[in-house]
């Protein structure tokens, strides 16, 4: 039986293993972007019905991982609060090290406020360079002011 | 008696707010991107003589504080593991929810390694958007491979 | 010397103390909410020119304070991940116990996203009962929804 | 077997995905609030015999469940002390940005006390809003004073 | 200049120290017990004006100091989640060992709820015994219970 | 198989809810108060070949069991440091609040040293009473000196 | 002024330093071990009025510290819950490694209860030996038996 | 199947309730103090092909288990930094509260250096007292001074 | 059925046990240092298929676990953010103890960046010595300077 | 006036940045290497009378503090137990990725025991490379085995 949204990301990930499913092909599939689409195999994103059956037959999912995928999972995918894994880790030390600093410039430019982690997104792309290849990220986030009530 | 960069940070954020200092000012001064130099002023990086000297003179330091900030300091810039700050929470959210997702599609690239988060650079930009502007920021990290030996 | 926006927190609070001045009034002055205006004095807001010269001018601040009052803070009300004051703690205790209560039903209603805590304002109001007064709190967040990109 | 109340919560979860049952309609069938409903599914409050016979019911649970149901649970829906779940952090956000105003705003108008947790109602509602739907939430708790013996 | 309550009990222990007073004494002066006013004095009640100057009196504080006493406290009065001093490290032994027991009797006598820590008392008294005196603790609380609603 | 004593614990419990047994009734049948008797069921203490059997034959355990009980077991009944059930956390929230009262009090009657979780016992009462009964709670423990040496 | 008596430890050890006193020393002044004199020194224990003012005179302290060394301390000399420092983690380790060893075999030999850490005392000696000289510790505490009741 | 060493202390355990085995029993068997055998019953130390095949033979261990005993295992027999069992937590107080006497009588003797935890061994005994008997418990471990280089 | 690498570890080890297998014979099949096979049998490396394969054979693993070296690990490889392992945990110690010395050589010699983790490679040797053998370890990174951009 | 050794590692360090002294220099005047007279300077190493009073006088420190830098201090040179120096946190990360390997692989060479951290040298160096300069260190430490007794 599968109690829980954390059992359909094993078996997704146990299933993308043996069947050497690439992250671009099931995003494809689902026709959305890779970032988004991995997220929500590993169990971050809710999928609506046409993507999760997508989804359930790329890997060969049983009909309740299929039902699970439509539900909000709670999300949260790292199992410590200072992450272990070294590339993980390297994002952790880029909020330690320019928090303060991302927060300063953030707030010269637009006032009190934050920048969503919801109306959010997110690319990933290979830059190659002579120096060695690099990893370019682009976020971008919707800026929201804080109000006086 | 100055005792550690702390109280140089300190020292400049005091004098920042009573001058009204703005950091893209300081920068332009400096010679750096905005993103680097306020990262050094907040203690995190290592200025060079000439660079140090300028800071020192925008905002008022005592000689002794300009020799602190040629030495490379203790880094990290939060008070907590997990950050309380909206803002920079905004930006630890980031890391657990996409995690392991941005992990994924790094491997799915590159192969085994990480994206530096010392040969890096980081560029925080306004994104002009009628429903509502975007904060656009764009991490670039060389990447590192493993290597087996 | 202040240092930081707590030194200002330390001195408006012992000034409130001595001189005997309630928030409400405070937020008269002012011209917002009480809610928004405690916090605002409490280090977790920022304030206008006018309305932190106000403040000044009720506490008793020096200059250097009222500057301080009109940058953005690093947010964070209490000492501890999780509070000790029994007051607090119950509010804490309110996210633990209904914690995913909240989260089923606001999913049930919206689906996937959040309830802004930017976008927010909060009314705290005495209800008279004969069984003893309650205190209403009235909390009211924009809905904020995960988009798939 | 059913080994504590956690077993409980995970069918009953399970059980409302593969049959598609919103907590609307478990409240309407049980005849209490949606939001008391919700947290005595998913193990926070204790049902009565009626109210645990129809859960189990409509849950298709077995009767070792239905006795559970019935028993005072260890309460505390979290999985970890500060939540990862961005819905539900933005609470624990709400808690940490304003817990101090909310304690000074609760003293000033009742005196030393709190606002109880226990004899405490909660009500969910979406609130429509051209510039987007809000979730608004009233907390209604009996205050207690503290008294000198 | 005493910047918050913590400084007051300081002040109240150091005096104490010089002054040699005894609690019994305080208590007798204030009027209430000695459980709820050595409480007081270490800044976890509130005292009202009459108590406020009589304490300040017994330990010769500044008014400033008197003024402190009157307002309601952060509260908790330990530097670690997990005690260290060894007496006080006994009780929460008992909350640890026993925690599980008190939560079963309470409930099998009284149903869900709590018993509050709120509308409380304590009486700590020496029980002579020709085995070793002992210490005997008498906790009342009013059991507030949960209510559907 | 039973691996520990937890496992024990767990099975009581299960029994308890499925056979409808309270834990009065337990104690009687064990001949011990009925706090000390519900410890011993939640792992907390070693009960004597007979005190075993009875409670084997109460709850239906199977000889695995009963030879557990009579096994001094690895103490602490709670999951986490600080309790998150609103119940336990009350006490745990007398122990923060109340500590250092409680230990001054001691002192002033004893001097240095301990009260006794060991040599200890505890009793458990209603008390009616028209504004709402309460919960009473005796606590009785030597008191040992630290000596010098 | 003297706040606390970690504030007497720091004057103690400071002036140890500069006047070069030993711990055995100070024990033979006091006339106990020399292990109870150091706690006691370091803040652990009480002294009575003489040996306080034994202490007082040997380490210059005013007479504030030595009514502050008459009181009885907030017990717990380490700065962190797993200790830092080489040698005193090694004993860590020892209780980390050996925990549940020491636990069965005073189980065996004693049946349910605890070694005192009250009425205890502990010598350290020096035990020459020709592959390395041995640090010898001898630990004692009365053995206190969990009853029923 | 067996998959790591606790398993096999887990099976040891067990066997040793329903055999009854005393750990006195099995150090005379394997031909060390009770307090090694014990620790590497326990998972904490590698037992040699002959003493592992006695230590299988008595508790009726697999040899799959047999084999596990002769690997060095990952040592620490806790299951939380800070102990929750009064036995074991007198302990974790006695370094607590006499760490840093410990320490300074140490060095007093020794110079800077530590006590060994490996080269070290431990006897536990009884030692009898009409005033209650007591634990007797000595540590020897080799003392290893730091050099300079 | 294997869900994660963790998985694949246990029965690399457990396999390992119970046929006797040397890690540097592992090496010198797969071709590789001991130090970097024994990390990436251990779940923190990224064979390729014929390393494996080799490793499979070995080990006499399914085909799923030889698919499962091929993936990228989320790499950890301690089970606690302090280790309690002796061996482990004098390495954590030497990183307090020294963590400042490395950081100021380092910075003396190169000015600010890192010792790169990744571009890294470690030798072990046993070092004869009639005072005692020792352990060498070469532990040899490249230099990553931080740069103003 | 000096309170303990933290306050001589601040005095030494913020007197390097005033007068330019390097760590080599300091060395050649002690007469020992520099890993170990850093170490030392940054307080986790006891100096004796001759190599303090150098110290003193390189760095201008008063009498008080060369008397302080000849008594052992409480080890543990990082604020954090996990540390968030990028540098610093390298080295924990070697820790955490290697550990179980390092574990390994000199319990396959030596039997159970450790690697010691107390006679223990270190080694860094420069090592140039086309491919960019690589920070080389050797470790070295005693082998130290657990015996039976």
């Amino acid at each position: 039986m599968i109690r829980n949204r954390e059992d359909v990301t094993h078996l997704i990930i146990a299933n993308k293993v043996s069947r050497g499913i690439r992250w671009a092909q099931v995003a494809k599939a689902v026709g959305q972007s890779k970032e988004w689409t991995t997220a929500a195999c590993l169990g971050q994103m809710t999928l609506n019905k046409e993507q999760a059956e997508t989804v359930g037959e790329l890997f060969g999912l049983p009909d309740e991982a299929v039902a699970w995928l439509q539900i909000v999972p709670y999300k949260g995918s790292l199992p410590t609060a200072v992450p272990t894994d070294p590339l993980i880790y390297r994002w952790y030390e880029v909020v330690n090290v320019y928090g303060t600093t991302i927060k300063e410039l953030i707030h010269e430019e637009f006032g009190d406020g934050i920048m969503s982690a919801i109306d959010f997104n997110m690319d990933i792309q290979r830059e190659e360079n002579p120096a060695g290849d690099r990893v370019n990220v682009v976020l971008s986030g919707k800026f929201l002011p804080y109000k006086a009530y």
